[in-house]
C-alpha cells in the first residue's frame, strides 16, 4: 500500500477565530496544507518548496470538509495527514483534525491535486516522483 | 420549489491571492460565505446578522469545493448562491463562481448547515424561519 | 496641492470577525488594500494590475494602524484613502476607516510604498507616472 | 527593567504568501501575535486565553510594521517579541521577525494594547497582573 502519513500539532490562532468563538470554517484548509508541506518534508524527503523548485506544483483540483466540533483560541490539534497517488494523475490526502488533548475530532476531509507546470498547464507525474512516494511509503513506520 | 437565488459580485483582493498567482483555495469558502450572506439580506429579507440577534445560528456542517479555473487579483467573479432546507434540520447552500467577464468558471460547491442556539446546541429550525423561507421562496424571480 | 482622494464601502465578512466579537487587527490592512486598490482604479484611471502588468510594483515599505472603535460582522464602513508621492521615490497613502451610519472613527493609518520592478529592486517612480499622479491630483473633486 | 523576551519559531505558510512571492503584508500582525502568545505562556506563566477566561482583555490600541526583507512559503522565521507595561495603562510589545537562517531582517515593528474587560470597557491592569509582570520580567534569562 503506497500510502504516506505524518502527524503535525499546532495551535489555534486568535487569528483564526470568529465571533462564534470557535476557528473559521476556512482556516481548515490552510490547516490542511500545514499537514500536507510537513508531510512532504518529513516523509517524502523532498518539501513542496523544492517540487515547485523543479518546476512540479500541485494545485488543489477538489476538497471536502466535515466539521465536527468546535477548537477555541489556543486549543492544541493534531493533524494526521495521509497521501497517496490517486488514478493516472492525482494526488490524494486525506485529513483528520482532532484535538489533542481530548481526541474529540474536529474537522476531517480531504484534498485532491492535479499535476502541473509553472505555467499551470495538466502534466503527468514524473517518474521520479512516482517512484519517491512508492520507496517512501513502502518504509513509513505507521503512528 | 423552495429555493432562493441570488447573485453577488465581488472582486479578488490581493491578500486574496498566492505565489501560483490565483487566489488561494480557502478564500472560496470566505467567498461562499459572502454570497450566503447577501443571499439572506436580499432575497429572503432577514440578514445573518439578525438572525443571530433572534438566537439563531447557522454552524458549517460540510463544504465541498470543486476548482475549475483561475481568477486573478482585481478579476471581477460572480458568485451565484442558491439555498433551500434540507431534510428536518439542514441548510444548503448551492454556490457556483464565475468570471465575470469571460464567464468561465472559477470554482463551485456547497455548504450544509445545522441549527444551533447561541450555546451552540443544535436545534430544529424555527417555524417562522421555515414560512419564511418558503414564502420568499416562491416570488423569487429566476436570474 | 497633489493628492488623490476616494471613498469605498465595504461591509465586514464574517472570516473578519475573532472571538472578541469585532474585526481582526490585521483585516485593517486588507481593508487599507481595497481602499488603494479602489482609488487608483477611479481616481487614477490606471488599476494596479495594470500598473503591475507595466512592470511597476508598489511593495509596503511601513504601515501604522491606530485602532479607534469596533466593527462588528455586517457592519458598513467608509474607507477613505488618501494618496501622494513622497520625497523621491515613495506613494503613501492615508487612510480613515469609519462607520458608514454613525461616522464613529474604527481605524486610521498610513501606509507607505516603494517602487519596484518585477525583481523587487527599489527604481525611481516613471516620470510618467510622476505626471498622471500631478495630472489627476489637480481634477480631483474634493469628497 | 521590567521587560519580557521570548523567541519564536515558524514557517511561512502558502496561505500568507500573494503573487508578489513574498508574504502579504497582513499576516506580519498575525505573526506578532503568535509572538505575544507564546511569550505570555513561556515567559509570564499565564496564557492569553487564561488571562480572558480571568475577566481580563488586551484589545490592541495601535499598531506599527517596518516591512524591511522578503520571507517566501516555507522559509522559517525568527519572532523575538519584548513586553513592557507603559503608561499606567497599556502593554507594549516590541517585535523584530527575521530570517531563521540567514539572519536577515523581515519585519520589525510593536503593537501597543490597552486592558479591557469582558464588555470592552477600558480597565486599570490589575494589580497582580503587575506584580506578575515585574516578577517574571526580573528572572527572564536574556536571549
Amino acid at each position: 500500500m503506497s500510502k504516506l502519513q505524518d502527524i503535525l500539532q499546532l495551535r489555534v490562532r486568535y487569528s483564526e477565530t470568529d465571533q462564534m468563538g470557535t476557528f473559521y470554517n476556512s482556516r481548515a484548509l490552510e490547516w490542511f496544507e500545514c499537514g500536507r508541506t510537513e508531510l512532504m518534508r518529513r516523509r517524502l524527503g523532498m518539501s513542496y518548496a523544492a517540487l515547485e523548485e523543479k518546476g512540479v506544483f500541485l494545485p488543489l483540483v477538489e476538497a471536502h470538509l466535515d466539521y465536527q466540533g468546535g477548537a477555541r483560541y489556543d486549543d492544541l490539534l493534531d493533524i494526521v495527514t495521509t497521501a497517496e497517488l490517486s488514478g493516472r494523475a492525482r494526488l490524494r490526502f486525506e485529513v483528520q483534525i482532532s484535538q489533542s488533548l481530548t481526541v474529540k475530532p474536529v474537522v476531517s476531509g480531504y484534498t485532491v491535486h492535479a499535476f502541473a507546470d509553472a505555467t499551470g498547464k495538466p502534466v503527468r507525474p514524473p517518474s521520479w516522483f512516482v517512484e519517491l512516494m512508492q520507496k517512501t511509503a513502502g518504509t513509513t513506520d505507521p503512528i
